[in-house]
């Protein structure tokens, strides 16, 4: 695949290697992302209260050093989970080997891992990767590229952003990257994602801000309803485009948080465009909820249920799943005040049929993008939540990932 | 289908019937339960806050006569929900029509429906059918069977159960059969199901003991998370037997209820193993919780995983994605004490891998019937539950529904 990222957008000062070590069978499953001088960090992290080594391992890192992160280190084919003790030394010695070979301590270093649960990881090939994976280091949009193949699994293709905005007056540049098909379900920052920028910003404003990123974006998203044991999003900022660094509040800050939400935006929606199996995107907004939280639940339920995401994946305008799933949220409304729009055309009105052309509708619903509209006409809370459609492709996909 | 129910096993005083009168394209699709003489009844309803027009006239209707009803009406085909005041009148009028043809009054009279969500229901076609609906109904295995099969919307199989016990030394009889392969998902009276005997009890002492009987068998079952809005669950007991009343507390009560358990127990296991595109039947139990609570909580959360439940399919060892749906349930647990088993094959000791043979193991998983045992090793809490797998059937049966 090309790089649509053109030189001009990368950050200055961050480098990006991959290499193939042998954790998958075949294909690059080793990516390193360096920033040449130290960066001030944010990360979050999965919710999900079993997590991998390399999460564990970065956490600690990050709690010492988010002031003066230096790289990320990711490998594929294994999520090194539930891997024992083994699981964390091997994290350990990644973190360390890399650290040593591009000249800082381990603590600055983060480990992501992400593929097959509870196979021991077989840390020597990463280690003997190192030194090659460092050495080739380079700050050009094929390496970028070769980075954002190297973190993928069951993905089909590479996930990719890039946005810049001015800070007093310098211009600065913020790329991103994600991966992530299935076991995607928000409430965390899901999967793996890292967006790094040549901004300058303390580690205390990138974790507001990232926060604020990740609630609209993605944790918004859903492909199937399972939290990851590994999800990892990384922030890094290392100031090397001599912008001011940014302080909270005022129009730099406004600035930086439009363009952060941006990427995180185009990443999330990319993964669940590229969800296991999936079709075409649901966009699922919801009005009129006793509030935006039960808004947001609402349109979590509707999001998650098999039975709506198989309608869509037919182009079936089923909108009686959709109230269904409504009406088993826990939210309270009034079923005979709700209105449903699928693909723009009302098919339910004051909770029940409103006459729609079957035909045409199902034309449309067969679409890339299809917006799914539920008016409970029971407040003014509202919420969006992006969703796929759910089809024998992520049956086929999931029933032998392991062999 | 040959009725496997011998004449002997039919309680006494209730007659069955089924005609097609011309809602689903072939088939019977209207069917009536009628005991000869006044029963006691117990319902449970779905939790949905959306409830189809039948539920609520159903509902009506008990609070009214639960001393002495007289018939059930069940039509498939349509669900009768969302379908505003019209569909509250067309399921009073099917009651009208029941209570003027066999003789009492209309709220002596249960009406179900199921089927597609939102569609108008032609009222007209049962009413037209309900004279030679009544006059055919037999007390015979014949005619159980014919209604059995009148109330399948996409289940492959009619589903029923029959148990005797005995009551102050004389036999009754409990008959139970039931409809859903879609839409089922526990914490509520799942999909339609019924359930008739010549016992004599109190409507109060029906209640709890299908409360009870409930909690344990079609609560503890899923098939897809999704909460329907029309299931109900009817037991109906007329004394016809002769036996003694029951009351609560004592053998015959311990007796009795020990026998609803067991049609409860194999109506909800029948619906599992037909569950839309199901090969295998999955009995997840979860120990070792900090509580009953949490324990039901894990079990539930493993069992509605679409990851787990297609790796099933497959007859994939994928034992981490249960790790990992048991760390985004919300229940406190160390991971590094987990042990999980599937298939009788211990998989995951100390939250990691535990050696096991890849081949066997899939071959025991491919079976019709796969236990799966998780132990927290966090507590005394137990809980069980049934579910079925994720098939790339379930997908195909359900993106085309209303076409």
């Amino acid at each position: 695949m090309k790089p649509r990222i053109d030189a001009s957008l990368l950050p200055r000062g961050f480098a990006f290697s991959a290499v193939a070590c042998g954790l998958k069978k075949s294909g690059l499953d080793l990516g390193l992302i360096v920033s040449e001088t130290p960066a001030s960090a944010a990360c979050v992290f999965t919710t999900n209260l079993v997590k991998a080594a390399p999460l564990l391992t970065s956490q600690a890192h990050l709690r010492r050093s988010a002031k003066a992160m230096r790289a990320i280190v990711v490998n594929s084919g294994n999520a090194n989970c539930a891997t024992g003790p083994a699981g964390l030394v091997a994290a350990q010695r990644t973190a360390s080997a890399v650290a040593h070979s591009i000249g800082c301590a381990p603590q600055q270093v983060l480990v992501c891992s992400t593929g097959v649960i509870g196979v021991p990881l077989r840390a020597e090939r990463i280690l003997r990767a190192v030194p090659s994976l460092t050495a080739r280091r380079f700050p050009r949009p094929e390496s970028f590229s070769q980075f954002t193949r190297a973190i993928m699994t069951t993905d089909t293709r590479a996930k990719f952003a890039a946005e810049s905005c001015r800070i007093g007056g310098k211009r600065v540049r913020l790329l991103g990257c994600a991966k992530g098909a299935g076991m995607i379900h928000p409430r965390m920052a899901t999967m793996l994602a890292f967006v790094v920028t040549d901004a300058a910003a303390s580690s205390a404003l990138l974790r507001c801000a990232l926060r604020d990123a990740v609630r609209k974006t993605f944790n918004a998203i859903t492909v199937d309803g399972d939290t990851s044991t590994n999800d990892t999003l990384a922030l890094f900022a290392n100031g090397a485009s001599g912008a001011v660094t940014i302080r909270s509040r005022g129009a730099d800050h406004r600035s930086f948080l439009a363009a952060l939400e941006s990427v995180c935006q185009s990443l999330a929606l990319q993964i669940v465009a590229d969800g296991e199996g999936a079709h075409r995107v649901v966009e699922i907004e919801v009005r009129g909820a006793p509030s935006d939280r039960d808004a947001d639940e609402v349109a979590r339920t509707i999001a998650n249920s098999p039975l709506v995401k198989t309608a869509l994946a037919g182009g079936d305008p089923n909108w009686g799943r959709i109230l269904a799933a409504a009406g088993r949220s826990g939210v309270r409304f009034k079923s005979d005040r709700v209105e449903i729009r699928m693909a723009g055309i009302i098919m339910c009105r004051n909770g029940r049929a409103y006459p729609f052309g079957e035909r045409a509708a199902h034309r449309k619903l067969l679409s890339a993008h299809v917006p799914v509209a539920v008016d409970l006409h029971a407040g003014r809370g509202i919420a969006r939540v992006w969703t796929c459609d759910f089809t024998g492709d992520y049956v086929r996909i999931n029933a032998s990932y392991r062999s």
